[in-house]
């Protein structure tokens, strides 16, 4: 997005009601304002704040009796493992599952993905942002993880779709030696780099992260890396994809499932090929999407972002606005990345622009805590972390809206002041946090609004998605 | 790139000999220097120039006795398909199998990709840029398109691996329906766009641009798109992503194969995705990479760029450090885009760095002609074009390095003015062009060389490649 773009957005929002009322706060909140484009000015502060503080810890406090994800709670959404619902059915049943058997009348299918012969009766209506031209665009987007892999890049390990099979057979007995372990850390990403990673951090493998149990998805046998794997993995490298700004800016409509899709394909390509680099230089490498572990604390643990108020990972530059894989290696003469301070957490805490943009309320008001605080009981709440402080969300609030959508959300992602395209008024939000985390935030949050960033359910935007086809 | 790297190469570059030349010659050449700056600073000129002058024709002059190409003329540099190879040795051999008769004994097999096995005992040597980490690289760089396709996206038609096969079951009956043909023009760029494509043109089918005969690279029968594809196409969807500036600039090594491999994977995913989104519009669709026609007079006709000395197509902003892959679709209520002038066919008469560049002397430094200049041998010259006014290369030459070489080349896009990121010194070659085409190219040449541009076969290149990392 071009600073044009930027201005132009900001003109068209000038007649506004509610912008008015928001330059009023402005106005009203000048004078903090002028101080923090003064630091904006110094400069050194904001560019060590997008490089991050580095930790010798975790981010996140953790439980003492901390035990890791069982795979069954991993959240299977579309019951994609048919296996693990039918013999699991108290705690690894798919969110559909459980709403139909609570609203038997009510229920309906989720139908984002109707085969050819009923694509027609489909979902697709007469609203912007779901017609025929957004459902295409979004098959579209995911028939490459479909074609990359024969299946969506969400399957369990062990299934013959999983990314976890990509290319097996490429190891060789040659061990490539690296100078230095700083010098393994940049080829790595220097190759993460040229097949089109936007970020890359390494960690050590970390148990508390990957499913125990974790098990076959097609057979619902547990397994082990020790047994069933052909090595016990020391180090991950994680790997971050965007999403296009302009479709997520659309949320919540299919142009949103559009780039999803396509940063499923590019994440899971990027991981693929990876995992061949490793091998050819005589490691052992499992490219790993959704299964074996968990995403999002593998990227804060390699310093990529920080988790945040809506459940996911942010990052200082594009916000929520990624998409994460991994691989897994037995490579350690590495140098390892550290978790990162970027503020976030901080700014998370007065923010709030993700639960308020939240169309099922699904997403917290409150402050970290050590479980749920929407429902206490334990049949609703299996899917829950009970061992990290951090936001906890309803994720089947979450999915309801996804089903009655007919198609994903992501209004969390477009509403997050984060996720807008670099600008000097993004640099402004970072230089805040540097200075004076805490009440400067609520204006900085404003501020956004001002601008007319992380506005969401707008026509306009779908609109102006179909014309961005004049920049390539 | 950024402004500092280019700062710190030129910097790097001071004490070089071969650069005090350089310096005398920009130092003679001032004034026309100085006026070419003023032009620049003028701005409005060289906008439009890289945006290009629209055409009602195509750019290049087509002979009369103008014959579309036969199938078994395309470049089947590594024998891929064996019946053609074998069926038709008059003009279908591999450059390899030409090669090993005119040379039995000094005949040496083209090393790039080697099994597990041998993969040791491999191609992999002491030199900058072919030790194992970059062999590593380009293997991870080309499994993408492996794993996408079954095969590297060279298949010929009807070829189980091949790109035209890609998800031909998405067809819908609801024929999706624009309001104007802009408006579709546009929607269709805005789904490439999203994809990740870097430009993307509309043209025509044009069946000159199409292979006649087309074999079935099985069988040796041939195939026509009446009697064996579901549809006869009416539009051509061109799209092109980019290579790496940092890993063609290490040219002629490994990291050049990385990135093209790399490309080849985006241009197939890229082409696949948009023949699901159109077959969920309602209209047939094929991906096709390779296969079934020419890439280059279908990006020309579609206004993406020029035909080049080098023998590819050059484009204002990226130059010839791009892949390319089409979409063919019945859909036709669309506005076609026209060819373009950017006045890179001016620029390449004068310019000739990739002739001076190319390690075997392929690259002619002559004019453009109706057929080679660098033999009268049919038996020698069987796959060269006579019927379009270009210049022509001796691909056997071009062929003999890669062999010899066990990787490819591209010293020919290293060396290219316009290959270049962008930068002050790529805008004013784009005024030079506007203002006086002819001899301020020439200065335009030195001036390229004097910033360090286009050097190849330099290691240091390859130390700066595997340090990028930093930026991820």
């Amino acid at each position: 997005m071009t600073t044009d773009d930027n201005l132009e957005q900001e003109k068209n929002i000038q007649n506004d009601d509610s912008v008015r009322k928001s330059r009023r706060t402005f106005l009203k909140l000048g004078v903090a304002g002028a101080g923090i484009a003064a630091a904006a000015v110094s400069g050194v502060k904001i560019v060590k704040k997008m490089e991050g503080t580095p930790l010798d810890h975790f981010p996140l406090a953790i439980n003492d009796d901390y035990k890791p994800i069982d795979q069954r709670n991993q959240i299977n959404v579309f019951g994609k493992s048919k296996v693990l619902n039918d013999k699991h059915p108290e705690r690894n049943r798919a969110f559909n599952e459980q709403l139909k058997k609570e609203n038997p009348q009510g229920f309906k299918e989720f139908n984002f993905y109707k085969d050819n012969k009923t694509f027609m009766s489909g979902p697709y209506r007469d609203t912007p942002g779901f017609s025929q031209l957004e459902l295409a665009l979004a098959h579209g987007g995911f028939s490459s993880a479909r074609q990359q892999l024969g299946g969506g890049g969400m399957e369990g390990p062990k299934h013959p779709n999983s990314v976890s099979h990509w290319r097996q057979d490429m190891l060789v007995e040659n061990k490539y030696q690296f100078a230095s372990p700083q010098e393994a850390n940049l080829a790595i990403k220097s190759a993460a780099r040229t097949f089109g990673a936007l970020r890359c951090g390494i960690t050590k493998r970390d148990k508390r992260w990957d499913y125990n149990p974790m098990y076959n998805s097609h057979t619902d046998q547990v397994l082990t890396w020790e047994k069933d794997f052909p090595f016990e993995p020391k180090t991950v490298i994680v790997i971050m994809v965007d999403m296009d700004y302009h479709a997520m800016a659309a949320a919540p409509s299919w142009l949103v499932d559009a780039t999803t899709g396509n940063a499923y394909a590019n994440a899971i390509k990027i991981a693929g090929q990876l995992n061949v680099f490793l091998q050819r230089l005589g490691y052992h490498a499992i490219a790993s999407m959704n299964d074996v572990g968990i995403n999002a604390p593998y990227a804060i643990a390699a310093g990529l972002g920080e988790g945040a108020r809506n459940g996911q990972v942010i990052t200082p530059e594009h916000g929520p606005r990624v998409r994460i894989s991994k691989i897994y290696t037995d490579f350690d003469f590495v140098e390892y990345d550290k978790p990162r301070d970027f503020g976030v957490a901080s700014f998370c805490k007065n923010c709030k622009r993700c639960a308020d943009s939240c169309p099922s309320q699904a997403i917290t008001h409150g402050d970290p805590s050590w479980g749920p605080d929407y429902s206490s009981d334990p049949d609703y709440t299996w899917h829950a972390s009970h061992v990290i402080l951090k936001f906890h969300n309803d994720a089947k609030k979450c999915n309801k809206f996804w089903i009655d959508n007919d198609g994903s959300c992501a209004n969390c992602i477009a509403a997050c002041p984060y996720n807008k395209p670099d600008f000097w008024h993004h640099r402004l939000v970072d230089a805040g946090n540097v200075i004076s985390p805490g009440p400067v935030h609520s204006f900085m949050r404003e501020m956004d609004i001002l601008f007319g960033y992380g506005k969401v359910s707008d026509p306009d935007r779908v609109k102006k998605f179909w014309k961005l086809g004049k920049e390539v």
